[in-house]
């Protein structure tokens, strides 16, 4: 049953457009889902996606404006007017529509505004816009069904009717005070099965989770994961309902959170795909690289000072890139594993006790590995004993720091209120280079004297 | 609102579970939501949380033991009887009854299965057993509310009140034929404002996302996502429904899938937390740490083959970290972009595309890097003019054939249907560790002469 957006289907598409073909145009997409919409528009040249999102009804397209990456959008919006643009706003969720309007100038905004005719919707829309975009306000829609507590089961069924026409889906209907404050929730089922003279507050669930407009988006998505909920509520400061957060945000929300790390542990440091330009492809990666390069200098002067070893343990030099490869691949690990520790909150126990378990386990690591080192090298390069040691004592340290460095420069970052995801990737890679190399010379110095 | 497990809380806990306490203990733990039974349950020792589980009623613990980590499960399970353990199972739906009895050993399995008293429950559990894990047929759950569409609309609301009993959340009413086959959907909406008369076959929704038993895990994430589903009915090789995947076991799954790429990024081959047991951490890192080792042999054996450069040209070696570590950056930013291509099916063009503009993107960072390092060493260090355009040359050639590297290692491992993942983090870094070690002595040669 999956629909397949094929080169065919594509071209002709693309024919119809050209010729005007309203008509069959209009027949052809008529069955198809906004989201396959928003593939096809992704596959078209601009002046024929303007054409479709034009030529089709603004409930449709304006479904499909919201699955289109943010750079197509843009594009598609500029060729669009004020009115039309506020058109498909008329069409979309809160949520969706402040989404939208938040990535136009701030000139086109208040212009795009002032053309949308339902007052109401433009009033939530705006209200939404002050939120920041990774809080629950920023995430919630103002779409919901809300009762009072003192109506009746009756009047109520009848009000929650009218509400329910605007929201897609009803998850719950929740219940509010005379000055709207949360006070808990109702199923479908419950106010079915209610006899009709009942008061709303004598049926209703008094305990609901619920979550603050300034929630930030990764806490909603623990909490809503966590209970297995499908919305939630989001209430402001004095407690009154202004929303809700629903699952399918959510859900983009997790992946574009996990995209997002995953390119920071990368050393990407913008959103970007493999089909971007090459420009905004250099804007994203060109500053790790750059960070790298000056940590590689700091690396070339370190080396620089123990020059004197090359005239008698030149050998010394052959396993830089080693040592430098360990300290980085294991502060990565480290990183890694307590990046997500401090993402999940899961990280219980005593800094002191996860020094000691870091410790063991890299000297653990470290050993075997330095053994392995050792006995490599003496049977198959022929290392003398001394130069075994100096290497194989080196590994063990450079390792151990590197864990170190790795598992808890996260950590104070977090605890200073900093990303800590920015500790990971390139950052950790280059710093330990440095250190790696520094710590192997010096103890190289120790053992043989130079 | 948020329910804390505070340290004094689980202390009170305790000490009421050494006293023996049982009516304090269930009357405190009677409000609890089994997500936080299942956060008190891991900050207790084992014998402490066997007692809880013991304790408390089936219909709460075999939820909160769902929510528990798979480690700590298996331990509790230890202590419980097939009989006990059957007792959870029958209070769980059959996807999550299934993950946890494919975590018993066959031997335990079979007295397990033997001990559910609901026969249906168990056959249910037993077909779910048959799919892979990643699979539709592994995610689904059996529990779904199905009507014939033969059936009156009169008849079908007794029937599926019955049915609604064991199903928690009804996202949509699967229509099917008398083979089973699915036919479509019906809203609880539609069904309650239809004509008593009517037949459904007269109201339903013949249109019906589905995936198949087979579908991989990722696949039906992507649908789900893109079509904002809560469910999706799941049918086998003959079109026959045979269960629904709900969006929380998909937002799981996303986040698994979320963390084991990143893991596998970091080169952390097992699923492991901060919090786990030291060998099961070594386990998962050190395989990496050994591939490392070998690559560092590797570059230790190629930077040999170059010590005649040692004599003219030592500032050469010193270079070395600096190049290596670009190639790997450089190496590890395509992967990382490659591989979320291909994860969301977003690459598009031809491969003989992607390459011009891999080249392309890569010259351009190259060449401004180039310069960077050229004009500070020639400036800052004191280079000779042949010296900094060895450098600068081989920079360039590195973060070119890096880049390519990043890009189409990804890309061939996924065409033989291996996971391209593997081909991230320590593997990329430590082949382009060697790849350009050995282009810039090469180059070096070549310009210098040695």
């Amino acid at each position: 049953m999956q629909f397949e957006v094929s080169e065919e289907y594509i071209d002709n598409i693309q024919q119809l457009i050209e010729e005007h073909r309203d008509g069959e145009l209009l027949q052809l997409l008529e069955e198809v889902h906004h989201a396959d919409i928003a593939e096809i528009i992704d596959e078209l040249e601009l002046d024929q996606a303007t054409y479709i999102i034009k030529l089709l009804d603004s409930t449709k397209t304006s479904e499909a404006l919201m699955e289109l990456e943010e750079d197509v959008r843009e594009r598609i919006l500029d060729n669009l007017s004020a009115k039309e643009i506020a058109e498909e706003l008329e069409n979309m969720d809160t949520d969706d529509a402040a989404d939208i309007i938040a990535e136009l100038s701030e000139e086109r905004k208040q212009e795009v505004i002032g053309e949308i005719i339902d007052e109401e919707h433009a009033e939530h829309i705006v209200e939404l816009l002050r939120y920041d975009e990774n809080s629950a306000g920023g995430l919630m829609a103002k779409e919901l069904v809300k009762v009072n507590e003192n109506w009746s089961v009756t009047g109520c069924m009848t009000e929650m009717r009218a509400q329910a026409e605007n929201v897609t889906r009803v998850h719950s209907i929740y219940v509010v005070d005379d000055r709207g404050k949360l006070k808990g929730r109702l199923s479908l089922k419950d106010l079915l099965t209610a006899p009709s003279k009942a008061n709303i507050s004598d049926v209703y669930i008094p305990k609901v989770d619920y979550v603050n407009v300034h929630t930030k988006g990764d806490e909603v998505a623990r909490v809503m994961q966590k209970y297995d909920l499908e919305a939630i509520p989001v209430v402001d400061e004095m407690g009154r309902l202004v929303g809700r957060v629903t699952i399918d945000d959510i859900v983009d929300f997790i992946r574009d959170e996990a995209e997002k790390d995953y390119q920071m542990a990368a050393g990407i440091s913008e959103d970007v795909e493999a089909d971007d330009s090459i420009l905004r492809l250099t804007r994203a990666r060109l500053p790790w690289l750059i960070l790298a390069l000056l940590g590689g200098f700091v690396s070339v002067t370190v080396l620089g000072t123990f020059d004197a070893a090359m005239q008698e343990h030149a050998a010394l030099f052959f396993f830089v890139p080693l040592i430098a490869a360990m300290a980085g691949n294991v502060g990565v690990q480290s990183s890694a594993i307590v990046l997500q520790g401090l993402a999940n909150q899961s990280l219980s126990g005593s800094l002191f006790n996860r020094l000691i378990k870091e410790i063991l386990l890299s000297l653990l690591n470290g050993a075997a590995l330095a053994l392995l080192l050792i006995v490599a090298g003496i049977f198959l390069l022929g290392f003398d004993f001394w130069f075994g040691l100096t290497v194989g004592i080196s590994l063990i340290s450079v390792i151990v720091i590197a864990s170190l460095i790795g598992t808890f420069v996260p950590i104070i970052l977090d605890k200073f209120g900093i990303d800590p995801a920015m500790a990971t990737g390139p950052f950790i890679t280059t710093s330990n280079d440095i250190f790696g190399i520094l710590i192997y010379f010096t103890i190289a110095k120790l053992i043989l004297g130079f």
